[in-house]
């Protein structure tokens, strides 16, 4: 045997002090570790149905495991960068545990598949979790959208005044995209949830697995149905990623509007303190610190996405080393979403809404001006011709310095004679809001029963 | 009204010159022109069945519409950069035709609404042709692999000699990745093939609008449920260009190695001339031209997804100039991924194997250790402990500068009292093959297997 | 001779079309036209005077370059993509033109040196229309600030309102940002004014060749001293574009500032309406669109220097056909960052700054606090002490809904004894601002001081 | 005072624990202590050369700091969460050590010129150390160059034999790649070096500081102009980080060619085993390891330049938290490309080279084709027929399955009545090699002087 210095008989001088801690990755894929031996007990368990693992290896490898799992809670267990990795240092301890059935335990399988496996089984569970999360947050807008359905704010185009909307309305744009994130997830876990085990190396393995049994111990939905792709695959990786990367982007634009409406000028909401933080020298200073982070960490979730395409971008098949890099950048990927996730539910739970504010916004850039157009068309005017006439009697009023409701009739009247004192219904916020009753509309009544659906969706 | 100089009455002065070229979008949105005529014609006979607009106004919007696709077709227009996109263009030259009846046509929707309708409609038919070329490059390769299944090639892991593996199984490795894609493009589709047309500029119409109608008549499956979200989604344009992304990498990994195997010196297989090119100053040059430029196109595409999502990153609702950005990379994407996938699966059938060389590069890398070591296992050494052995063997036959096949029987077992005579039949590559006889394995049985399956899958 | 259908006498087939439109550049390259042309003379010339060529060839050559240039000039040249790029193009009307002598111009170089050269003598001369460009945005800049020195705007952190800065303060940032812009195209320029040409293929050529001679007629600072090298670098592709997304990102920063300072809610500044355009539904809409698309634009951008790299990543020596794709992106990054920073100094010639809005929003947030806290301290009170006394005191001010200035004295003297009447004078916008008055501080007496800088520098 | 539990006096509730963990960076930034107490030290001195501080409290603080320092180097220190980062818990430790003078430190500084000095005095230590790692890995090439300057390799383009090249020749093409790289630190470095000091929260300060002083005293180049710019400038770190993508982008073309150059098949090196490992189930298997990661972390490094670039894009002035992201991808890129370098100049010293596998290769693609093009060209053909002469020739010789050297001068003669006898002296490798004899050409001869001129400058 050789001298456990060097890698293997084959090689002739140890690895280098250098390429070790560069090369070793038992730093940040020991969080691995239940996964990685949820796949050997089934490994194992298969290997003894096909009769290649005898009845007593089994269970001492059983038994070897449980201790692990219970050194490994306890803490009671040293992570050694001499062994590489997660999957090495297990392996040692059960060798070192029972002796020679350890030895049997790697039978027809490689760590090519056996990493592939650990970090899909990994990723499934967490993919569940985030799934939980999304719809807790989609639940704390759900809250906020139903407490405000009559809360009147200026919907912005350009951020620049466009129409009234319902603030219930708005947060509802959030549980939208939140939803098509949800539904991403669950593709992607489709792709997540099919088993690389019995891949072996790259080829496949010479001993008479069965790997329906494996799949079926494990939870596996599918089972990779080619050994090359199956150790080179980093879709389910990558996907996920995108699909993280969106969800991030969608709290980077909630949270641009919340630092906005929060900023005094505009006022439109305030920020629980203890999710803000202040300023080692501006005493009056209470910053909403969450959402700046979550918008900063933004550039972090698709700076991984970036990582992992680069890496993967044209490497020959099969398992190349280039993969171990997928790692850091996943765990990454899954604790921001996690944590942004989880604050973010919390923090919207400490939003307050100012309503008068909001409302006072929505006289200041003349929002019912499309009212006052569909007015017109109503009473027979082409749409664009009305669309002319409102463009002409905004820039009147502007330069009044008020509101269309603000102007007198006559004033108001001198540009189309289809204008008729009843005009000045349809200018009012309240009134914008209820004209527009249809499917997806921001009329309080559709609002709510969106919210009604949406909590059905969820529930 | 207003002198046609200015955008509207609101405005003092025109847009300059150096602005219109810089906002305008005519130049790559007139392609969206069939669509932006479905979309409206739709939406006028919505319009009508609800009675916001007339029968006869219909009709005249019907003929004027057919007309412009003929204007279209014949090339008889003439794009206007005056009227920046490819909306206002259609919308003018339809009113220069049949007059008020034009003018009523844009009630009750915006042009916010009415792009993200366009861009669906056209992105849901090149998801279609995305999908049938996928399936037409996986056949491509199917043939190629059925072809080769009993060809035995070196599998590498890290670029070394693994494992011999059936080029039909490596080929297989790539109908599974686009396989992948496919289900990615059908996952993406739901998600694109669902109705904004309703939201109007961001909070709905005053209108009394069905927009179960208009979603019928485009066979959009779902309509999106809120205004806001509506007009400012552009999931849809990334989750597609992840998508495209993945595939263009895998192309990628697939080009790489087919430069690498046309190398001489590796010598595997040949490209038929006709894709190739040569040199201006070295007469001998045959180039793989094909796969280095999808290999670099893969940046192209990559580029446009980090593109898209910084673009999105921190946008406040609703619709911003901004997503107007969104086209230019989405119809390269689309352009690129459609003219690689049809060129690949034209060169694929002029991808000829040579596989003299690859058997023999085969019997340079003790392809058949890890069936030494098996052998030993199966005669009852702990896999650890003939890894070991078989190590040892490895390193006293790369003395010799021979394959362990090629080694005496008493030089073979010197390492292991196991070793018995028989061990030469193990250490065959046709042995080796046949040997990974299972789900996913390498063995030529399973590999007909595969390609019957995936037959049928694509059928 | 071959039948001029196939590429050369070694191929047995033509190139099909597919490929022809795929891996021909000429639709984009075409651009390159006159540099392409500057290098040949350049290199005609050198080898007439290392008597490679005869002179009545040289001057065959460039009488009938001159009439190409003057073809091209006139419109009135066909480029063919069967002739795949602009070289081939050129070469090949050379030929048709002056026969032999046309041949004899290749002598000694490749398309691989004699593209890497066009490439570098054109984005060279963008370079330097880009450090003008730069340059006239930051006069346009300074222009602004110094009409609005005096102007006291609420200077943000975390959007909330921190310390009173001068308006011309705050533009003089950017004209910060755009000079270090400035210094990264002298940095990257000077990596680009390098000359490959002579590398031929890759490895130079048997011809004597006199590289000095060539990089000396065309103005080349530096010669590239490995051949290998200069036909397969592009350093100074993704060098320029990484600077360029910098420029952008900076951009994207003003812009984000003006469109939130154009919101009505926050009124600051107007922009002019030739740089607006409005909306196709609301008819009160003025949309800062310029802003906007330039934020868009950066995602753009960013993406052509993510694809870049992607491009780059993993390329094997020397030249690969991958190149060939780092050529669209490059245009286009420079035609857009020539377009953006031309329209925004003609933009921000166009703002108006609405001083009045600007003081009230300071007096919004407690803009003046830091001021009490340096107020207690230059009385005697350590600063952490301090800034927990007016924590206090801002707390009750905002209680009252009143600025700290407007607390009654008795009011603000409860919170420490050191805190005497004069107290007033420290809490007037004019005093914070003139209070802060070091080299960088917004004290107007140093923004004038920075903008004369300035000033110079650019002059 | 307030309890210690809220933020300040402003705040009515404590941070909630979520949000401290995850808002607080101390985990990570507590590797800038060092450079954080030497800005504290400078900024201190300077407050008390002009009068702001006192000559004991200046005393004090240095005695205090001096305590700190070796609290750290002894690993006596606990950072605390609550105090969020590590200039908090620096000032906190002062303070409970030396009291008040600890609590006046702060004065005329914020913590956001603060860390933005505090990041850029260690960048500009870690870039030091780069271009010294820089420099010993063009060492460790030119040493293999030096070595190999008479090995003859196939230089390719697209992968396929192009023409002869020198080894030393081909490793030279890297030094000249991180010569530039070198450049680009510098460059990048004379940015870094510039003090943000005085800026203060955003808007400069109230107290006379004296900007010089700290400059001279930390050894700043330059200072920051401008007080909103210099606490929201993160340009520094993504020129570094850009800087760094292309370096890591260099390795990975090398890696690339490693890994390709060990395949056995290929087999031109060997890397030294400690630079290596083996496969857990194929024993004769020694992977290039080190070349893998370092393509793969490649990703990673452009990963984080994407992920700043995100992170800046739209983000309004002057300091926002979500500045505080760009700590954990900056300092992940400065220990990775630290890392890489280090071991890669390690790792060339254990290449081997296979001189004879390279001579092999280049007689197996028809090298001196073009030398025998330029042949004919010296002897009166234009270089366009000649190419077609010898493309021509190839191709009989390559259906005879030999080189153009093989052929009997019979079959040569029948191309060309211009081939005389003498024509084989052109067609050796060596022959080619010295004839390509210029600056940046391959011949033995010229690259020695290319080592030689290297050896000077990295001298």
């Amino acid at each position: 045997m050789h001298d456990n210095k060097t890698w293997s008989g084959r090689f002739n001088e140890p690895v280098s002090e250098l390429v070790k801690k560069y090369t070793g990755s038992i730093d940040f894929d020991k969080r691995l570790a239940k996964w990685d031996i949820d796949g050997s007990l089934a490994h194992a368990e298969m290997l003894k149905r096909v009769g290649v693992l005898s009845e007593q290896d089994l269970a001492a490898i059983q038994q070897g495991m449980a201790e692990i799992i219970e050194d490994i809670k306890s803490g009671n267990i040293e992570w050694s960068l001499d062994l590489e990795d997660v999957h090495m240092n297990i392996e040692r301890r059960l060798t070192d545990k029972i002796g020679d059935a350890g030895k049997r335990l790697h039978t027809g399988r490689s760590r090519n598949d056996q990493v592939a496996t650990d970090i899909r089984l990994w990723l499934r569970d967490e993919i569940t979790i985030i799934q939980d999360l999304i719809k807790a947050l989609q639940a704390s807008l759900l809250d906020l959208a139903e407490q405000n359905v009559d809360v009147v704010m200026p919907g912005f185009t350009h951020l620049q005044v466009a129409q009234p909307v319902s603030f219930g309305h708005h947060m509802l744009a959030y549980v939208e995209m939140l939803g098509r994130d949800f539904e991403r997830m669950v593709d992607c876990r489709k792709r997540v949830n099919r088993m690389p085990l019995g891949a072996a190396a790259l080829a496949g393995t010479t001993y008479p697995i069965d790997r329906s049994i494996t799949a079926e111990l494990l939870g596996f939905e599918q089972i990779c149905q080619n050994s090359l792709d199956a150790v080179s695959d980093r879709d389910f990786a990558i996907e996920f990623t995108a699909a993280a990367s969106l969800v991030m982007v969608h709290l980077s634009r909630l949270s641009e509007e919340l630092i906005l409406w929060m900023s005094p000028r505009v006022g439109f909401i305030d920020i629980a303190d203890r999710f803000c933080t202040g300023s080692s020298i501006m005493p009056q200073k209470k910053n909403p610190d969450v959402p700046e982070l979550v918008r900063g960490k933004t550039g972090r979730v698709v700076g991984h996405l970036m990582g992992m395409i680069v890496l993967m971008k044209s490497q020959p098949l099969a398992y190349n080393k280039d993969n171990q890099e997928d790692k850091e950048p996943l765990f990454d990927t899954v604790d921001t979403l996690v944590d942004t996730l989880r604050i973010y539910a919390d923090m919207m739970r400490g939003v307050t809404v100012k309503a008068d504010n909001m409302r006072a916004a929505v006289m200041q850039g003349f929002a019912m001006a499309t009212d006052l157009a569909d007015y017109l068309v109503k009473k027979g005017m082409p749409f664009r011709d009305s669309h002319e006439v409102v463009a002409r009697a905004v820039r009147f009023a502007d330069d009044k310095g008020v509101d269309l409701s603000e102007l007198a009739f006559a004033d108001l009247a001198q540009f189309s004679d289809l204008i008729a004192e009843d005009v000045f219904e349809h200018l009012t916020p309240e009134g914008a809001l209820n004209a527009r009753n249809h499917i997806g509309g921001t009329a309080p009544v559709q609002v709510r029963t969106q919210i009604a659906r949406w909590r059905e969706v969820i529930a």
